[in-house]
């Protein structure tokens, strides 16, 4: 690829850990050209005025951007945000393509993000022209896509871990999949929030938005039904741990049938086999934050309950790798036939 | 209570964290006279020598200390090395008092231990003299006990955890109790392991020993039969998270009978009604961490999962605290009839 | 004491690190009675509204306080606030004693606090009633004040430091006394800014306001000439690091006579010697944050460099402990007459 | 660069901090090709074994090496033990080049070491042969080498940030340069050590070796003397934070001329103005960890002391990035004629 070749890209909310880390990625990936950054509160700024860098680029408003100069997009906004930034596009070009990591357009249905987000959605209108951007999952859609909705980090590591089991009918859907979550604090945003202080979290645990009530059950729930092709029910419960990136989802599965430690490993293994993102564990390994943090792997392991029904699957991403930024670039790189690893580790 | 009526006790194990934390509190216990400090490994030494303290308090070997002069031993020692000194103490008096912080004497049954520990027991004749010291649970054998096995951390905080609910046979179990445990470093003792450094905890969560592997698997379920008067399975997965000390257990349970969030909560507030050390959090409040650090409380959430007959409870102790070293003096109080907060937060 | 002797006191601005701390050590205080709390911005919550725990104690407005049925207040106030509750206290009562943590009455002269807080002084007049508040240099003034400023923690911490040596003379005041601190995050309060947030600070030390532009350098400067008796200059570069709680100062001087290490130790053991909170290490033992976390103690080494006329004193306080919450009520109790360790670890 | 040109490399000691950050660096250069990674203690394990990564590569036995397959070899050893390979290596082949990553050949003088480190050198013979590695200092001659001695991480903060001054004779050397330096974790090695442990390193600050004791006294004395062309006295005072990795030294001199802030930053920032991997940070900006975790940079800030002849440098690299595996490619690069950046962020 030439220099002039380059895909310009914009990063619209570059002022988030999400956006910072799609900034970082995008920098080192040899097929792109950084057109512009934005940040609607610290347009104006230099990057190194907001973050410990000391790189000097500059950050303007999302308006001020000269949309006809890209090739694609990157949202990194506030939900309800984009809608204005797509708009701006779509009345641009037919072919700026878009990756949103917000979840304005993970739902089929509008009333299921307003049901789990409570708010009215901004642009329902946009919901068919967004493909669900789990990599692994839906790539060829995403091959074909123009606008991609990058998952949350929750259901990122939460479908990645029962994909396997569940398309192949092994989960006993009669017990809910119960999901017990650990995320690092950049998953909450960067926001000057009380709770998300450091003498807060540090030396603590903290539960929140348990059992079925935290925004990403909806999501999850969504895309598992239409795996398993029925219905299903979950649990999910979050854990906030005093660590800066990182997400470990432990999750519980009532099996159909018996199947060893080995037969289960054996089956995400061959699932996975030519992902080049994700890593299946055997043995007594298991997945641990370090497996993925700084990169965007997804790493596995499955181990049977003995003498019950049950298995345990862990699956662990970093939530501003594949979580977030790492996928989002990974669905980039798909959508423009791209290596699908370049610029990531 | 006179200067010279204190109660005169000897910490045997006084280089691990529990030891140095039965220490820590006993010197401010206003009936306890401290005679004496044991360590293997530093006798000779002063506890500033092994911990960042200004105390120089004397260690010296188990084999040294004056039985004769003591009116209890708390025992915090590995495990299998119990064995001698309750030897050495039955040998001279039928008086003194102990309180074992190790596995060895928790076990009903010595064939449990060794599948569940791996070893041969040493002194399976011990084993129907202690009383498992669960304080909340057993406090009147407690009082009438000379030999007391403080439980472990994990089972403390689970069976507080789901008492009052399979006391009422509310929990259905056919399903298994899925436990998902946090627990801060200080709880995988103090020795110098390569998992255990600093840069290997830290920005990591680490799962081990999942499903149905951990030592306290096996005390956990011998516990909750006798409550239940039943069979039952648990499943129990216990996480390393980057915290000095704190322990969290988030426990799912199917329900027998419909309850709502409030009429669960109100069952626990009824059952522990009277306990000084145990708290029930109502409304949307969720046990953390830090709501029980550097403390001997045992604070409990619970919630009735919407649309669903699953409820969750969060079971937080310290993993020092009511895990270990609390509720040993809170033993020890109920053992010599001594106010049962004396010397706890 | 019997009960209706106790202290009648209330605690302004309880919803801060150091309100919260004094709440804790004077709830544990045998002659005190909290009467009440205030917090301007949580008045009418519950204490565990606002911090994890299962305490429902209220909280009001400043001015909702009955002041007459006070015997002494410890104002915890943001800097310029204390002002009011000074004036209302004033006006109710000639008796009632203050304890004030801000830096509004530690310096002498108004034109120092204007100069390094960059805003005019709100009560200039009330200057002269109070007495600075570091106990172990002050402690014949603050048995008999009825007001008190209650030092700054980076103060403490480096007053004792170089307290033995600059009153004897020497330390070699021609060149700085440069004091090299870190302090852990509740250091800088209870704001929610975005420097303080979790993922800004871990894996993180920054230096901050080095040299001398820190607020409590005028602070160190005014205390260390009254005890040196002569002008000298300071050096002071604070550092923050990813820890709660803690503080330690590496402190250079340069000897006016050579000294060795266990010449220094002793005359530091000397000035200290009967000193309840103040412990000095000897031998190779360096002081860390661990020796006071926790604590009202103030922990000090001193080491002669080798060939060379400087020595290193690290001084470690707990920034909440002695250097905020723990020293006040070690002021209260002293202006009380009462034991001067009475509530404090 | 054709794949059968990349340059064959070795690594010795792969079981370590440093070591394992060799591996990952050099897997994304393009121009190596990684043959083996040796570690006596975990011979005949996985990477996988031994650290948290999907990565089976094998390690060997430092003997195991087929020596003549290598063009170059990084040595990641504890001291002492490189001595044999390089041995191994000079008898085979005249080209091998060698970066060597322990302070056994960094000293011009074998009493040095042996002073300073406390044990005899085992090989002295050796020393003429190496090139001291800091690769801004001395590129030309590390162009020409065959054996570059990789320097500490302390020296390499230190010597960076005082270096522009001490060139230009702007330091008043009659005081010492007193470095107050916090460290990472990770510098510490991969033993297990108890003081390494989690609860022992979190939530504390540890200053260790403080004055004119650590080992890396003596290297950064002989280098900034040669800089000066002059003797000279350090005070260097080490402190243990609770990070992972990351390194940042306070710097203080006393400056013989008066120069402003901004004067200061202009000659560093002429200095290091064809630097890849040194930024100069202007305005109020004060370099931090994070400014330089987990990549090669190299950032300092200087300020001037108001109305002090003081100046306060602080210097921040990662340990394990220019402070150790960093720099080694780095120099590596450099001595095989390739883009100096390449493989490092």
């Amino acid at each position: 690829m030439k220099r002039n070749d380059k895909i310009r890209v914009a990063i619209y909310g570059a002022s988030g850990y999400a956006g910072y880390e799609l900034y970082r990625i995008l920098k080192r990936h040899r097929g792109v050209a950084i057109k512009c950054l934005t940040a609607e509160s610290s347009a104006g700024k230099k990057l190194s005025d907001i973050f410990p860098t000391t790189d000097d680029a500059a950050i303007m408003r999302n308006d001020d951007v000269d949309v006809k100069t890209l090739d694609a997009a990157f949202l990194s906004l506030p939900h309800g945000a984009a809608k204005e930034v797509v708009e701006a596009i779509t009345r641009t070009s037919t072919n700026i393509k878009i990756i949103d990591l917000s979840a304005d357009y993970r739902f089929d249905d509008a009333a299921e993000y307003e049901k789990w987000y409570g708010r009215k959605h901004t642009s329902p209108d946009f919901l068919d022209d967004f493909v669900y951007g789990l990599t692994e999952i839906n790539r060829e859609a995403i091959r074909e896509a123009r606008f991609v909705a990058n998952p949350g980090c929750y259901p990122t590591a939460t479908i990645l871990g029962v994909y396997p089991l569940l398309k192949q009918h092994l989960i006993e859907l009669t017990e809910p999949i119960i999901i017990d979550a650990k995320s690092g604090v950049t998953g909450a945003g960067r926001k000057p929030e009380l709770r998300l202080l450091f003498p807060e979290v540090n030396e603590n645990v903290s539960p929140y938005n348990i059992g079925y009530v935290h925004r990403h059950t909806g999501e999850i729930e969504q895309e598992l039904k239409k795996v398993a092709g029925s219905e299903l029910k979950i649990i999910f419960s979050p854990h906030l741990v005093p660590v800066t990136r990182g997400m470990l989802n432990t999750i519980y599965v009532k099996l159909k049938t018996d199947k060893s430690t080995d037969e289960l490993t054996g089956i995400y293994a061959t699932t996975y086999r030519d992902e080049p993102f994700v890593s299946v564990l055997g043995g007594d390994a298991i997945a641990t934050f370090r497996h993925t943090i700084n990169t965007n792997a997804s790493v596995i392991s499955v181990k049977k309950v003995e003498n019950s029904p049950y298995a345990i699957i862990v699956s662990s991403i970093d939530n501003l790798g594949k979580g977030a930024a790492g996928q989002a670039v990974q669905n980039f790189n798909v959508m423009f036939g791209l290596e699908e690893s370049e610029g990531l580790i």
